[in-house]
């Protein structure tokens, strides 16, 4: 394994949560997991590569919506154990809902509320 | 429990992972952990407020260093199992080692190096 993949600290699962952050806007788009694997591939490809832990699989974030994200600069926390990437994400949609962000929903009145639009329909982005 | 609470997709240990991103700079400050105690003591503190996974105790951010992070907004993710807040960070310094963010160590030829400095010494932090 390589050396900075070797000093990741890898939960039991043998993952890390991974933060998409926008490069320009500084916008958090999402998290996901990555294992060693996708972290190189993403580092290799120069996109984000994560791990889907629903369909337990790798998975190349924009492979079917196009909505790829091109990595720009990859960071660790001080624990090694959270990954943080700034990307340039293509499409401005990083979200399956066909919102910018997965962060959609905020916490008004004791309520979590969406407040960010759907910026294309999902059902035309995934056909 | 609260609504709001019940929503989240909480892990097999009763966590969930937040983000704290500064309000004003958009910099992605710190990841911690979160169980639902934590999460409402946040929200009623108006303070970040985690579960220390290493201490098995409550953490109020900032008990020590008095580098509080004041809550601006709180979100969830579409999955419901990721938090991002927006905060204040009293001090300028989230991270123990005297650093704006933990996220100081840049992967630069397949190395892992620390390219934002020192604000502050960690002992002059936490006497």
């Amino acid at each position: 394994m390589n050396d900075y993949l070797d000093q990741i600290a890898w939960n039991s699962d043998g993952l890390v949560p991974a933060i998409a952050q926008d490069a320009e806007t500084g916008l958090i788009l999402m998290v996901a997991w990555m294992n060693a694997e996708a972290l190189e591939l993403t580092v290799a490809e120069n996109r984000a590569v994560y791990w889907s832990r629903s369909r337990g699989k790798l998975w190349r974030k924009g492979e079917e919506s196009g909505n790829v994200q091109r990595l720009k600069e990859l960071r660790l926390d001080c624990d090694n154990d959270v990954i943080m990437m700034q990307v340039e994400q293509v499409g401005g949609i990083a979200c399956h809902t066909g919102r910018t962000s997965c962060f959609y929903s905020v916490l008004q009145d004791g309520e979590w509320r969406a407040v960010d639009g759907v910026v294309k329909d999902p059902k035309e982005i995934y056909r």
